[in-house]
């Protein structure tokens, strides 16, 4: 298709595709003439996830391009290419902790990840953003110890299997990869909504109950 | 206590406090000569939750002031003081959406809604945020059918039940709702990066199984 009709049937302007392009966010179409290049399906899709990203993951176009440039990295097998994608991601939090704080926060993750019997890569990113998350909730006195922290785990890992599983769905190795790049991202959003509505849920069932208020 | 001992207590630099107590953030303590006040417990706690707010969920000082006072209304009952506080946290997604897709999505949100027994009223910006995530999803030809989002609604009911105990511990009805948007705020980074966590567990399993790779 031409650049007309990538940019109608993906609701991105050409303007936007052409920075997109430029940037190396997009692979370049066949060049047809010199003025003229053809795009295909695999353009389309991958407007998709260059708009999942910086749209809703609101990722910067440096970081954009890191991702995709795992994804696309045929040299190495694609669990690799996945975790690398991954966690090129930017994470939730990024706020400092110091020392004494740090450690406290890893005793008490290293704890949990031996409760749920994962077996991780410290350096992984997310893992930096659960340990300042720990350490936040602790210098603020808030409750996080196993405890509170275990329903959180267990439930990752059960929404990790049906994530995993809708994954597996897409055949082709790269369109698995931008899949999972893209559900990573598009679910956030979804899972926060949803704990939010059911807190909503859950506190007006328990003052129906009780009927305090 | 005095200013300096409640920076030293709170781990905040006077000036930053000096900030919160002008913008209304932080009510002001107790005047005890005319350039001194005296602070207590209740402003040591209010200032976690400030920190909370603004430095972990990056939310805007005049957003953080609406969600303070409705902690502190109490003209309404307690949950519909909790209602107002969270659903004036911002939402993580908050990018428009067009009519068609819009309709489609609710369709899909309300049957969602159904499929989980949820009655909710339906002007909740967490709503608002579910049904532009939907739509986005959507947009790109990601799947998500009530197939999809039930499992995440199904966890979303069990951490509200394990969030809403753990709120159910703090006694004075302020330090309740306190807590609430705290622990909205400071729970959101911790389910996110479990989640990253447990899908890169989670392939690192099947991978093992299948020796695809």
């Amino acid at each position: 298709m031409r650049l007309a009709e990538l940019s109608e049937r993906s609701g991105i302007p050409i303007a936007t595709i052409k920075y997109y392009l430029r940037e190396g966010l997009l692979p370049p179409g066949e060049r047809v003439t010199a003025t003229q290049a053809r795009y295909g399906e695999e353009h389309l899709r991958r407007l998709g996830l260059v708009r999942a990203l910086i749209q809703v993951g609101r990722v910067p176009v440096a970081t954009a391009r890191e991702v995709l440039s795992a994804v696309d990295d045929t040299s190495v097998g694609l669990s690799k290419r996945l975790g690398t994608a991954v966690s090129s991601l930017p994470q939730v939090t990024q706020s400092e902790h110091d020392g004494a704080g740090r450690d406290a926060a890893s005793a008490k993750a290293d704890a949990l990840l031996e409760e749920l019997d994962w077996d991780l890569p410290k350096q992984d990113p997310a893992y930096a953003s659960l340990l300042s998350s720990i350490a936040t909730l602790d210098r603020l006195g808030y409750p996080c110890d196993v405890a509170q922290l275990l329903p959180y785990g267990l439930l990752a890992n059960q929404l990790a299997v049906s994530d995993i599983d809708l994954i597996s769905e897409f055949e082709a190795p790269t369109t698995r990869l931008e899949a999972a790049v893209a559900l990573t991202v598009l679910y956030e959003p979804v899972l926060l909504s949803l704990r939010r509505l059911a807190h909503i849920v859950e506190v007006k069932r328990r003052s129906l109950e009780s009927d305090q208020d």
